[in-house]
């Protein structure tokens, strides 16, 4: 009776710990998702201007861009282990964790010196950084996201 | 047939508008909840840190501190015209916007002030400084957002 009981809290307890950790990696997925929503949310608007699709207006271009930097460095850390599943996450994220990282640390600057270029107001500027965040982007979904 | 060209065309601009404008909608849902779901990713476990739940660590804690004070001035701009609908928002948000808006002023002091305690290590300090940022939160959920 001892060890069926010994048994059963130990198995709640494996249980309580899996759902913990069950809610953990959908927290994770969850606080990732949203960050790259906010992203888009501000980078969106930002390549209308450029194309032209939208009136330029450079500080709402600026307080984009500084709301884009902010952002940057939030969403590697909802990548988990364990987390791949049921979103466009490859697994090649996991395999090969420096290179993924490197492409978080590339947003990083990228978006800094987005923010830079905005404060000149000179297209000439904006448009190479604002290229560079979006090869950024790219260059990461390309390797580390489902098409 | 000019006429009918005219208003079949009119109607293709229109519906191309509704399209857009239903798409911002979607963004900005997107966006707002993408904030919010950041914003709980960095806020609970600070409160388990609180709690004791979870070691304290005062590194992690204002680093938590900084990123949910980065996170506090974004979400707002989400809560566009015609945005309820599917959502928990309440009507009430538009209705009192003055008094929504406040609530995220508040949001926004509170949590630099959760930094500048967080940085202090003292639970003396960071206690009642987290009760504010969860009072806030509460403060708006209570009068703004489906039960």
């Amino acid at each position: 009776m001892k060890k069926l009981a010994f048994a059963t809290l130990a198995g709640s307890l494996l249980l309580g710990t899996l759902n913990a950790q069950a809610a953990d990696v959908d927290n994770a997925i969850e606080h990732r998702q949203g960050v790259f929503s906010a992203m888009k949310w501000y980078f969106g608007p930002m390549g209308a201007m450029i194309k032209g699709d939208m009136p330029y207006d450079q500080a709402e271009f600026t307080r984009r861009a500084e709301q884009l930097a902010k952002l940057a460095p939030m969403a590697e850390e909802g990548f988990v282990e364990g987390s791949a599943e049921g979103t466009e996450a490859l697994p090649a994220i996991w395999e090969d964790m420096d290179t993924f990282s490197g492409g978080f640390d590339k947003l990083e600057s990228t978006t800094a010196a987005l923010v830079e270029a905005s404060m000149s107001g000179d297209m000439a500027q904006i448009k190479p950084a604002f290229g560079d965040v979006a090869k950024t982007c790219k260059g990461c979904h390309d390797n580390f996201r489902e098409d």
